[in-house]
């Protein structure tokens, strides 16, 4: 094995181009078995090999410095840079993050997972450089897909002027996370049927030096084109065209499907990440059936169709119904509010972690426009995720602008009517917060009319305590309410709050009557949350209040029931802490 | 006067060029004149008059569709559609708003102020005609300043691909709010140097259809242009040279001058917002000292100097130790983070209202990097401004990301203090909440060690009632002290927090003893603001807890002392508030 041979970068100094190319082979080895058993980013990693091999093999890290865009591709630099053991024995599988992590190693610079950012950390980092008057070669990766997103292209336009070195490193493999979308990648294509040699390219008009590299997965190649560029006293391009997958030929026969994958997904060919049983489904078959009866209903995403189910049969059912925008939140949020403000009934799907990505556009473009546009925000809760991942901040994100009204579902009827409400109403944008548990259905259709604005549903009327269980939290706020029974003997009232965006002052006001405590669950962070709202209502007022949720914190791949236990999140926690009140 | 024949758009469709020519004199002299008297944004409005004319000419508004971007030249367009009346008489002058405004006319799509947002909502706006299955013609008009926003590129990637019509018009005046920065703008210029010719195009590169136009001030030109790409079956960029002040020698030769001007600089030569008394000039001062003594000391701000009174020779003086990355924040905050990572010293200095643009930039990049950079938040409080530029919303968009820390100093001794710990510490993000009233001067260093975080400053300890007046607002609650004193006997607690990211608990639990009401006040909204993080502390104890801020709402320009009545903020509806809890 030449890996025995290779723990650090310099290890590779003296290799020979084949035992390089013996090296990818063994690498590629290594992460499609450690994949396939925990799970994770296939084919942006096996894509990239070769790529790394060089960079390492050219530029001395750390003295040199690489960015990695996502930083998804970054399991071939992990192997690279003492982190082998993470790869090799299954028991070390979990001991390094899917992401460039600096308290791993001091080859990665930053702890990153959202995309499009390499190029803009890369010019700091030079720019540091050049302000400590060191020298060094700043390189960025970055991947085609990636180009889109705004902060991207803000960077590479700022980049161009930097006035010294870096290198960006574009690699191509003409995918996004599904295909890519936008009128950059007709350019890409000119470029790689042109070897680089088309008069009309991206990066030259934005100021870059270029050069084009055809086979990006050839070692020896790629060493002489960054040999070339080491040391370059200005910005400049390196274009070079990979196979996403390399190696595995299911996976660069099915990009998408192995762009991120579930553990044993080669053993198993039928594991997919979509639920037909979910809210995901749910969701897709509501949206199939209205885009039927009303030609100006539109599905949109930002790049991940996959997160939401929309599956490649979805998208082409949809035909000129659904945009992807490729990774671009902030042009999606503006793009849906023009829809809704002309009269279309758009529906924008988006991670709560990457809604994050448009702040503003909610604001300005889509809350201050009162446009009606629907935002599904999927995965929002406390999870064991990355930190760079978490999905926690939406609620204070969203329900502190105007004019938007952000809803909980608790369950698939609440859901369905909820989003069938949003789609056909015309006066304010609504936000949907997807359950991100499991179905619960109550087998009774929801009549409620949502156009009456933050009315909460006492569900069960009792004494003293009253528990305010927001959406996915209203399971725990049952248990809560059933424990506070046995427990304690109280018989608890139980409310359903479904709007995080409002409060139900008729309803708190009631409460002062017969009840002492008010707690409010969340499935999220308690800094600027829904709690905070009901602690400020009850203020001048005698009620105590609890608030329980997530702390404001950046928690990385910690268990979620250590995270219960530490946020108080158990029906005896919150029992307990009750007990003190009353 | 030709204008007198012209009220809507229809009445252009008789006049010859000739007459054009000359509306376009009438309304440059309306123009001049109104602003001059009422301030706002001249430059950008004497370049588009011409353009404006011609695009009212040839396509039929509202049923074609305009998109104006940041709308801060849409004054010719308003002249044009009904609303004359407001630039002709002096008490007509502040009818309308600055910027487009839906309620004003169906000739206004969106109210919009923010800048890079024009691309995408045509994009929007196109579908949803597409959809509808009607005919129009789109055309979203965007200025090279506003070009590297991530938006507006996020916005042009996508509507390249729209496939049926939609017209950009580049309104390319060599400028942004100051120079322009970024490697588009060597494009630009290539582009005007070669007629159009050159090879390498930005926008062609992107995907679209192109046409230049030499003379953006010539109407019959323009007409010619948007008379050959009206109906067009896709999406065309028309890139016309405008020159920005056009009309108005001094603007002309003073760009950035008069980009937006406060009223009655012609009448007096020496009018000019900064203010060598204040903030701003205290700023200025620190970071030019610093810089001197430490080359890793760099400034860097979002092409908004002005703003902070960064002149001319400020930006000269610090040379590379200052970056305008252009219309960019999100790069701006990605970029700062990295340098503070790589051991630079930067200071970024942004508006409240446009910090909004690079919330995950803030969570992701800087915060989730812990990177120790300095971002200074202008502007930040209640205001009579106009909705699309609120300042308002920075405390819960700020405050709820982990490892940030966000301060609020009351005086300017304060303030130099925590700039001076924040640009020298190296352990974490810090934001400082540039106070937005007059300076105050205690006269006395402040010796405060600000890495003791959260800790806040018991100003003067009394009972029953305490007050925490957080940043501009502390003056207000040494009012309301005041004012407790005299009509209710009270003598207050006086405290003043300045960590609006963290909870001081010893001093909150201490108040627990001889407190039955704390009060606090902030001057920005309510809704996942300082206070409401207050209340739920309180929320388990039978402390009482009254909030003060603004509500959740986009007000327009609602004068100040209105919104302080409405808001309670106010020493008498206070000390009201109070007396009706003890």
């Amino acid at each position: 094995m030449i890996l025995d041979k290779v723990s650090m970068p310099c290890d590779l100094k003296n290799l020979s181009i084949d035992e390089m190319k013996k090296l990818a082979a063994e690498m590629r080895e290594l992460i499609i078995k450690k994949v396939n058993v925990t799970g994770g980013h296939m084919a942006p990693n096996l894509g990239i090999v070769e790529a790394t091999i060089a960079m390492h093999y050219v530029f001395n890290s750390p003295v040199d410095k690489f960015v990695f865009d996502v930083s998804h591709q970054c399991y071939p630099h992990k192997i690279l840079t003492g982190r082998k053991d993470g790869f090799i024995k299954e028991e070390n599988y979990l001991k390094y993050t899917g992401y460039t992590a600096p308290q791993e190693s001091e080859h990665d610079l930053f702890t990153i997972g959202h995309t499009s950012t390499s190029v803009s950390l890369a010019t700091g980092v030079a720019k540091a450089r050049d302000l400590k008057g060191e020298k060094a070669n700043v390189i960025a990766l970055i991947g085609d897909g990636s180009l889109t997103g705004g902060e991207a292209l803000e960077g590479l336009n700022n980049a161009a002027c930097l006035g010294s070195n870096m290198i960006i490193v574009v690699n191509d493999n003409d995918m996004s996370i599904a295909e890519n979308y936008g009128g950059i990648y007709d350019n890409l294509k000119l470029l790689r049927d042109t070897d680089g040699k088309a008069d009309c390219n991206f990066f030259k008009s934005i100021g870059f030096d270029y050069i084009f590299v055809k086979d990006g997965n050839n070692v020896e190649k790629l060493i002489e084109v960054f040999e070339k560029v080491k040391d370059i006293n200005h910005p400049v391009v390196v274009h070079i065209c990979t196979l996403k997958g390399c190696g595995l030929k299911v996976a660069e026969e099915n990009k998408e499907k192995f762009h991120w994958i579930l553990p044993g997904t080669l053993d198993d060919e039928k594991i997919e990440r979509t639920n037909d049983e979910g809210y995901e489904a749910l969701t897709c078959n509501y949206i199939l059936e209205k885009a039927k009866q009303d030609p100006t209903v539109i599905a949109v995403n930002a790049a991940t169709p996959g997160v939401f189910g929309f599956s490649k049969e979805f998208r082409n059912e949809l035909g000129k119904q659904y945009t992807d925008v490729g990774i671009a939140e902030e042009h999606a949020t503006a793009y849906v509010s023009a829809l809704a403000k002309q009269g279309a009934k758009p529906i924008f799907a988006v991670m709560s972690s990457f809604v994050q990505r448009t702040y503003d556009q909610l604001s300005q473009d889509l809350c201050l426009n009162n446009s009606p546009a629907t935002i599904l925000v999927y995965w929002g809760g406390i999870s064991g995720a990355d930190c760079t991942h978490l999905c926690v901040f939406d609620i204070p994100l969203i329900s502190n602008i105007p004019n938007i009204v952000y809803l909980a579902p608790t369950c698939k009827e609440e859901y369905l009517a909820m989003l069938d409400w949003s789609v056909n109403q015309t006066i304010c944008p609504v936000a949907i917060r997807v359950p991100s548990n499991e179905l619960v259905s109550t087998g009774v259709e929801d009549k409620t009319d949502y156009s009456i604005l933050n009315k909460y549903e006492l569900v069960e009327k009792g004494e003293k305590v009253a528990i305010l269980g927001l959406g996915t939290f209203f399971g725990l706020a049952k248990k809560v309410k059933e424990e506070l029974s046995s427990k304690l003997g109280i018989k608890a009232t139980l409310i359903n709050p479904k709007f995080i965006t409002g409060i139900d002052k008729e309803l708190l006001d009631n409460l002062k009557k017969d009840h002492d405590v008010v707690i409010t669950l969340e499935d999220g962070v308690l800094d600027g949350g829904f709690g905070e709202k009901i602690a400020r209502f009850y203020g001048p007022s005698s009620m105590k209040v609890l608030n329980y949720g997530a702390k404001k914190e950046f928690t990385d791949r910690v268990p979620l029931e250590e995270l219960y236990e530490r946020y108080h999140l158990t029906k005896e926690l919150i029992t307990a802490d009750i007990s003190k009140l009353i």
